[in-house]
């Protein structure tokens, strides 16, 4: 017997049947023992719907209202997903954010947990209730309602998992665990059973959109441990904890993030706090940066690229061309790249990882235009078009 | 300045377009110089929409769930009208029935209303906000959310017009006012400029859909002074107080109902307690009658038939060849009848109305199969087939 909490995100109860079929997976759960406390996203498209209502009246309404107007939806998932536990015949109880005690600060849509007040919840529990839970909503010392952003879900079920002390925390998701590579892109990509923290993050990070980073910094942070499976395929799926016992695999995963873009600054003055200029211009307006190079250019000058986001490379380019444009200097943007990175925490006491990387490719014949490492990752800057011939090489040099 | 409550129906909020028609009828009181508080229902379609997800997945799901999933439907339409505010540049403030302070009992699906307790509303108001408040919907003891049942926007507005002392309740509807008779049956039906509480009550019990009677008895109870008006036609609406104006008025209005079966039981036993056990046999089980008739029949039997709603039609028959049909008595149903009325305060003082209408219904060709009266109104029943000719005849005899 043990406190699980599952979450489900929207695709997972975008229908009647998709309901009925996670109402089972939960009732199974609790007819094997445990306590069971679900957290469950706004059906299939109900946000993006809600968003055109809003758009249509007022595309600059505040975020107060719109945080009222999208709580709305993980409302109406939580008490048809009740209803169908309801027909199954176990005891169930839907919670607003509000209800299940998720008191945010004030910063509507975007707003962080500050603390959850779990009477209630251990209330529900207490009467051995199978609790299901709005994600993605709570609500402020004003009584006003609020959304906590991008991924909210995942951090919510995180999050109660940290208050309830739970034994384990299910991300229900559309694959089946984490994998080495993308499977539907690379057909031998093998799934994961179990990987760290940190090597998710940085998964997260690259690209593979499996976890929302913030709960898996959560879930770090609380040391919850994390399963991610298919609400589809009953299968066992990957672990996130602090260790991971696979340790004989040097890399976890091959990632590509096609949302790349890459800004040159060439033939910059060489005289010191040109760096420092650039990227604290950039930071005041909230671009981060990821992937840094700097080099020595022609007749005494330097040469600095980095990348970016592709939603920010205007604004960047344009900030960037009134500094040191200026100054002489070109500023120029190239968004038809493509980061692939591996990672893998095993990498740090391993040398040959990153020569074993340079070799796929170049045996593939596919040019490298920058390099970045960290402790436990590597990535390298290609043209787009060879992002999927890319980790399909490098995946086969480390997997087979 | 006064302040001012207003109650849009779904229909009002309909779409985009509507919204915004709304949002200006509200700031253009607001102007004024009012202080305003809206009380709106959900947008159009979307409760049928949540109901019809809902018995998808579970037909008999609880009400309490059935509450939370339905009160998400006025959570969108008050977010969406304060975005619509928003853009006409007002300040102002979405709140849903818990956040308005509408405490209800505990009878989910049917709730209500215990006390508002309007510290909020006061707060909102007092900082010159427009407020918006999500109708139909309040919350429980145990902090669950509850709804008032069929027109429980119109009750939302006037308990809040009570508990605010407001100066007005104007609930808005797609019709410019209360009239003497259905204005798409009856051309020349006139508008009143003001009726009293009992004839609103004798009129919507009636079947002329313009106001919740709920709402009307809880206007009567607090003294609150309703305005019905139209959210389409800027033009005075009629007022519904204590006493009304128009004193010369006979009668208020020519109505009809189509949702009537007659039930008759002829030929019972015409012993002691026999009228008794048949009207609490139907009182058990829930079943309203109305009009009532009893005559002495053949051979010492008598004879009872009565109206109901046609949806209890069916019951009450069955019930009743249970308890009569073994005595011998024959019950026999009739769903092919209509009622018209004539509804006026005025008649109390003046006698000739009943003959005034008699006479029309007979000049019209009309027969009348049963007759009921009661202070302020004199009804008849007649077959289905001569409705709207009844009440064009007993109109014209009245107002010409």
């Amino acid at each position: 017997m043990a406190l699980i909490i599952q979450k489900f995100g929207g695709s997972s109860v975008a229908n009647a049947e998709r309901v009925m079929n996670v109402a089972r997976t939960i009732t199974d759960t609790y007819k094997e023992g445990n306590d069971v406390v679900v957290v469950v996203s706004a059906q299939g498209d109900t946000t993006d719907d809600l968003i055109e209502k809003a758009m249509e009246i007022n595309p600059r309404g505040s975020k107060r209202e719109m945080d009222m107007l999208l709580t709305a939806g993980e409302q109406i998932s939580i008490a048809l997903l009740a209803m169908a536990i309801e027909k199954i015949g176990c005891p169930v109880v839907s919670l607003l954010g509000w209800q299940a005690g998720f008191h945010t600060n004030t910063a509507h849509g975007a707003a962080r947990i500050e603390e959850i007040k779990a009477d209630r919840l251990l209330k529900e529990i207490d009467k051995h209730k199978i609790v299901i839970v709005a994600g993605f909503q709570g609500i402020h010392k004003g009584d006003d309602l609020t959304t906590l952003g991008r991924g909210g879900s995942d951090t919510s079920a995180v999050a109660l998992a940290a208050a309830l002390h739970a034994d384990l925390c299910q991300i229900y998701t559309d694959v089946t665990g984490v994998f080495t590579a993308d499977p539907r892109k690379v057909p031998n990509a093998k799934k994961l059973t179990d990987i760290t923290y940190d090597e998710m993050l940085e998964l997260a990070t690259l690209g593979a959109q499996v976890l929302n980073n913030r709960s898996v910094e959560l879930a770090k942070k609380y040391n919850v441990e994390i399963e991610v499976l298919s609400s589809m395929v009953k299968e066992p799926g990957t672990i996130v904890r602090e260790v991971a016992k696979m340790e004989k695999m040097l890399i976890r995963g091959v990632t590509k993030d096609m949302d790349v873009a890459r800004i040159s600054v060439v033939g910059m003055q060489d005289v010191p706090g040109n760096a420092f200029k650039l990227f604290s211009s950039l930071a005041a307006k909230g671009i981060n940066i990821d992937v840094i190079l700097q080099s020595v250019g022609r007749d005494g000058t330097k040469d600095i690229s980095f990348t970016c986001a592709k939603s920010n490379a205007e604004q960047a380019t344009e900030l960037l061309e009134n500094i040191f444009g200026l100054e002489g200097a070109t500023v120029s943007c190239d968004t038809s790249i493509a980061k692939v990175s591996v990672v893998g925490a095993g990498m740090q006491s391993h040398a040959g990882t990153a020569s074993k990387m340079f070799g796929a490719l170049y045996e593939a014949g596919i040019n490298i235009s920058m390099i970045s490492t960290s402790e436990i990752t590597i990535s390298v800057l290609i043209e787009k078009e060879m992002a999927d011939k890319a980790v399909a090489a490098v995946h086969k040099a480390f997997f087979g």
